[in-house]
C-alpha cells in the first residue's frame, strides 16, 4: 500500500465504487435509502466522495445496497 | 444482508478482523502505528470494537497493516 495515498482520492474511489454497484443494481439513491438509515441526499454526497463516513454508515450502505461491506471496497488502489 | 444487524456487532467483527490480520503478520500495535497516522492505543481500541472509525482511518489502518482495505472487511456477517 502506497503510504502517500491520499484520503481525498480514497473517498472518491469509494464513492465511485458505490455508484458502480448502484447502477449495476438499477437502484436510485431513494431506493438505497429505503433499505437503510441514510437519506438519499447523503448517499448522493457519499457517492461523489464528499463524505468521510464511519463504519456504521458503511454497514448501513451495505444494507441499502443489499451487498456485503467488503464488496464496497473492491476497487484498485495504486500500490 | 440482515437489516437488523447491529452497529456494535459490526464494530466488534471489524475489530477482531484487524486483530486476526495483526497476529498473522506478527505486528504489535506500535508496529502498525509506525506505518500510519493512528497511534498504538487507538489501534488497540479499534481492534476491541470500541471506535466507529471513518474511511480515512480505514485507509490509514490498511497502510499500517500493508494490506488492501477490502481485506479488513473479509469476515462473515450472518445473512
Amino acid at each position: 500500500m502506497d503510504s502517500e495515498y491520499k484520503k481525498e482520492d480514497f473517498l472518491l474511489l469509494f464513492g465511485s465504487r458505490i455508484d458502480i454497484i448502484r447502477r449495476k443494481k438499477g437502484y436510485s439513491y431513494e431506493r438505497i435509502a429505503q433499505g437503510c438509515n441514510i437519506d438519499g441526499s447523503d448517499i448522493s454526497k457519499i457517492s461523489k466522495g464528499r463524505v468521510n463516513i464511519t463504519l456504521s454508515s458503511i454497514l448501513e450502505l451495505s444494507k441499502g445496497l443489499d451487498i456485503h461491506p467488503k464488496e464496497l471496497f473492491d476497487f484498485e488502489i495504486e500500490a
